[in-house]
């Protein structure tokens, strides 16, 4: 249930009618041969019973495809509500200006030739938005190959899949950024029996974004999941918006995001001309509003009936039931679980006596194997209908061998006459079994055609998350760091303000001198020897490399030589560099070394990360990402999500680490995201030294960038 | 060419004939029931046209299935070559001592409940392998679901996927731990146009094993290439011979195997009742013998034409060349193979010139993207050509969009009319095209339905090695180790003891001195201070826990004193442990510490592992295991799989470690192997550290375990 008195966000009035329904269609620049690209719209909305008005308009032809055509969109005699633009890129400008003066309502483009062609195509590109935003006319692209709605019904796409005979009406409605895609999606679609209710390649979402279509759909009634197609992240708030609206609507979105890869983050920008984008950040970005995200193609709609109409689980500790009639084939699925970190349990004492009292002759085990038992209704039934109840389990994997071919009435009839419980049920079917998948689909059951999208759509599933609260802004230290920031100036603060910047939020920071330039400390320190004297300057990073890190320093006297050494060395090294002084502090200790960052990305806006310290944790990469701020709680699960956790808990009989001080350090240090005016461009803590249980945690070295000096 | 002069191993003749083309078959207690398990073979043996004589034996029956049954075996009229046993468990060894009173070849074992299922299981299984072995019969299983040969034909299985209506013929074979994962093969290779030569379900392998049955068929003339479904690896040495005999005659091994995951292993050993073995291993284990390994259930099939024919690519740079006609499609390969660690390049200036010489219209980038240019014969054609030559590219990735679906002639047929170049061509299909694949299939195209098969495929044919030379032994180096080992007593060595036998080996070791216990040093160290003082036990693991180490003495009288405290400390706390004294030797620092390792693998033998030191490592796990012995150069392309390997190559300013040295260090250290009587069970260098480049390696602490006291 959607909370009371939570708003929708505004959406434009009439757009998805617009998008979806027109009552009447242009098709600019349409051509004379179905064959091609640009001349297969026409007989597309045709073969799938588009109902509206269709108007081919080509200055050239008097008929298009046998069918008469229009020389000017001005001649059109009724309102157009939606018109494909099948011209090519120079031809593009004009033919919006005509939908401008004509009063469309949406223009799709199929050119490409824009925004992803160097800086040229960005500025036709803009010049066409510009041309739109007066004229209050939305486009959809360039480089889209077009716009399918299966219940209008309307296929206005120049994509060859539909040339299919038939366009399987259903409940997942695709946003693609690839517009092949969309293709893809209807013919493998089609062959399960899986339909879709809107299929739509938005291009390089010059104005309509993945994000404002959703937004226009989170109350479509056709649509029971949103399945996005992503290269990259354009205009994320309007993301936060749409994500936001189909929460309340009970619709989930799944994601399948290219650019786990390097090289894949480099074609997603030659392909499309977006912003390359770090994927941790997209990751973070796409949790932080509470979409799954999948790793095989399919998984994209093979798992949305796990999904549709449920919420994600909330308990901590979420385990896969199992149920099979092959061995072999249950083990393919359930070790790939393993790798992907999700709990397969062996049903507890009383799931088995309750087995056993149903005729289910049921072994402990991880696998509720039914092979001896002999493949038959009324025992996959049984065992369906207990581990369905079964308080242990939050899904259930129900895996199916060669009957699934031949004799879908033994094991795959009681699958889905269990179907409508409120816990899920994934299904793998070992052999090819391409009518047993259709039948399965009908009913609404996740069915996997491999057993590695199989593990994939349960792992997604179990990664699932409602977005977080909203975090409560703590004024008192915003404030707090504020007035930290006005005793500073320049972009990038000295370590000593950083440091002091970090305390002002709450994050506890070793104690600690500056003596300034030329000067000798003669008094006694304020904690005791052995102690650490560092240069401090904003303008230097690596400051051991130039001579400016002394340790283990043992006196005053041996302070004041190292001073010396160390402003001697650096200014030799770096004579430009403005030089603040020497910062001295204890020498500090502890279980772990942690790095905590922040930053502002230029896609995704403030993220917060958290990784384990020390050269082979960097060489490793060991770190979590998540948009900024985070509650202690979410900090927490960041934390659980190092791999190098075990440090921090009692690796080979070392202390336990302090996490709840870590995850309070990490909350505090994601506030900088609240700070007003975005003050903070980039902040890192490095390290963090992480005591014992108990003993807390402390920044001992830090850098904070402002956004602008 | 196989090389000369190489003598094939020794195979049983004639046992592939009474396997896979018996004259005459038995089927000892087949069900009249042709729905049930046991009531199967008649019917498929019949319904696929098995050619020989078929005798159902059933002692309470005179027909079975409408045909005549005898009572007994002995009243067969004929030699029986193959007799499937398809009675219950407990009738499984009168029914084994009847074949073998009859002279039977070989006997294929249905029932389960033998080594799988406990002690008692492996008693019984024990018993029928005794009974098989006096008389000179063969058998298949226990818990085997049959043999099958689709050019004699022979379908001798209770597989229910042989219900299928036609077996397709083909040059695979399949030999499954599995048996319902024959009926996987068969029905999904079929939806594909993908045929099988033999498949084999080798069950418990209580005597023929995956290496024997596979050795058997190195020479079949019907199999071209051999896919391994395995849970675990049993017979090792069978599986060597197997290897080399296939690679002699040129027939590739492919192997999906379980157990990647804790949960993976386990459920393999629940089972089949295999022994556990370390994935690692199993891993470290195929790769010595040159076979494949593939992560994904169908890449087992799909990726075989890749290398039917084919030998390994040698060059150190491998790359894979891209063409395309949808550019979303091919990201979703090219996205993977990054993660994979596969290079995808560009075509060369040389290529690009040679592609618009053709009228190919190529921009630079990593795929030649043929959107653009529209999808025709011509183009795609000659795109293929000129990729397939250009010297760069060692196979040639297609991806195909739409117009696979309905216009194969398009962008498909140029694949297929180039695919008998010598160098590979693996093919995406963006959407289902069914037809497609199986037209690619017919001509021998590997062919891939989703992009992470794909991605898998590639990946495992460009990890493929042929297997290592054989390492030479080096007499000198052996003789010294064995001396190292005569000088000791005790199944464990001391750390003194074992730095002796790795310096024998070759691997240079801290200098040291061992102060005896209650003794004094008063002579000057041979080496300089600051020097390490550490407990000399073979009783203690864990020194530093016990108090029995000292960092930083920096005299002789310190020295004595720490001396003194560490004897102390360790006889306060292991009072039974036998101290040798204290081990002394000066403080060591370099690039880098690595941890080698040997063991004998209860399951695979010897092997060699190579991994980053320190804890954070250690938690990481990061290790690269091989079959030991390995040559200085294996060792080398260890090194480079090691996922930290960037902190021995210059990481942060840091030197470069000298990775030739470590590299002799591991070849050293996996000579333990070859010591006569198999004496070191285990052996660990912890931590080596590595010098500079140039500086070498040196060896500061250790542990041997003999094999026996």
């Amino acid at each position: 249930m959607p909370p009371p008195n939570n708003p929708v966000p505004s959406r434009e009035p009439g757009l998805a009618e617009a998008l979806f329904r027109p009552r009447a269609v242009a098709l600019i620049g349409v051509s004379d041969d179905a064959g091609k690209t640009a001349g297969r719209p026409l007989p597309f909305l045709r073969k799938h019973g588009y109902g509206g008005r269709i108007f081919p308009v080509n200055p050239h032809r008097a008929t298009v495809q046998g069918e008469p055509a229009l020389k000017r969109l001005a001649e059109v005699p009724v309102p157009i509500e939606h018109a494909y633009l099948l011209v090519n890129t120079p031809a593009v400008e004009e033919a919006v200006r005509a939908c401008a003066d004509a009063g469309v309502r949406v223009a799709t483009i199929l050119a490409s030739g824009f925004a992803e062609a160097g800086p040229e195509g960005v500025a036709r590109q803009n010049r066409l938005v510009a041309i739109a935003r007066e004229a209050g006319l939305r486009l959809v692209g360039p480089n889209s190959l077009g716009v399918v709605d299966t219940h209008t019904p309307m296929a206005l796409t120049a994509n060859a899949a539909f040339a299919a005979d038939t366009l399987l009406k259903g409940g997942l409605t695709v946003i693609s950024q690839s517009g092949s895609q969309i293709g893809t999606f209807v013919s493998r679609g089609a062959a399960r029996g899986i339909g879709f209710a809107k299929l739509i390649s938005v291009g390089n979402e010059a104005d309509l974004s993945v994000g404002e279509i959703g937004l226009a759909l989170a109350d479509d009634p056709e649509t029971q999941a949103f399945l996005l197609f992503l290269e990259t992240i354009r205009k994320p708030e309007q993301y936060a918006e749409f994500a936001a609206a189909a929460r309340q609507s009970g619709k989930p979105i799944i994601a399948y995001k290219l650019g786990r890869s390097e090289v894949g983050r480099e074609l997603a920008v030659s392909h499309t001309g977006a912003m390359i984008g770090s994927d941790a950040a997209a990751e973070a970005f796409l949790h932080h509003h509470g979409i799954l995200r999948v790793d095989h193609l399919e998984t994209l709609f093979e798992m949305a009936p796990l999904v549709v109409g449920r919420r994600p689980v909330t308990r901590r500790d979420r385990s896969v039931g199992v149920v099979t009639t092959t061995g072999g084939g249950a083990a393919m699925v359930v070790d790939r679980l393993g790798t992907l970190s999700v709990d397969v349990a062996e049903p507890s004492a009383e799931t088995l006596a309750r087995l056993n009292a149903a005729g289910v002759r049921a072994q402990p085990g991880r696998l509720l194997d039914l092979t001896l038992a002999g493949t038959r209704y009324e025992v996959m039934r049984a065992a369906l209908d207990i581990l369905l109840e079964a308080p242990e389990f939050d899904l259930v994997l129900a895996v199916v061998g060669s009957s699934a071919q031949f004799h879908a009435q033994l094991a795959v009839r009681p699958i889905i006459d269990c179907a409508r419980h409120q816990k899920p049920i994934a299904v793998f079917l070992t052999p090819e079994a391409p009518h047993t998948l259709q039948l399965l689909a009908e009913h609404g059951v996740a069915a996997f055609r491999t057993p590695e999208a199989c593990a994939d759509g349960i792992a997604a599933y179990f990664g699932w998350r409602a977005p977080p609260q909203h975090v409560p802004t703590d004024d008192t230290l915003l404030v707090a760091a504020e007035r930290a920031l006005q005793d500073t100036s320049g972009r990038v603060l000295n370590e000593d303000q950083s440091l002091a910047l970090f305390e002002a939020l709450g994050i506890p920071t070793v104690p600690r001198i500056v003596i300034g330039r030329g000067r000798e400390r003669t008094e006694p320190l304020p904690f005791p020897f052995p102690v650490v004297a560092k240069i401090l300057s904003a303008d230097i990073t690596h400051k051991s490399d130039l001579g400016g890190v002394a340790l283990g320093i043992a006196s005053l006297e041996q302070l004041a030589e190292k001073v010396r050494d160390i402003v001697a060395a650096v200014s030799a090294a770096e004579p430009e560099a403005r030089l603040d002084g020497v910062l001295v502090q204890p020498m500090e200790s502890g279980v772990s070394e942690i790095i905590l960052g922040f930053r502002r990305d230029p896609q995704i806006g403030p993220l917060v990360m958290v990784g384990m310290g020390g050269t082979m944790a960097e060489i490793y990469h060991d770190v979590v990402l998540r948009v900024a701020p985070v509650s202690p709680e979410e900090a927490a699960e960041m934390i659980g999500e190092l791999k190098g956790i075990a440090a921090l808990r009692g690796f080979r009989g070392r202390p336990t680490g302090d996490l709840e001080a870590l995850a309070q350090a990490v909350a505090r240090v994601s506030l900088l995201a609240e700070l007003p005016g975005a003050a903070i461009m980039e902040a890192e803590v490095n390290p963090l030294i992480v005591g014992a249980m108990g003993a807390g945690v402390i920044a001992v070295d830090g850098v904070v960038r402002r956004t602008s000096s």
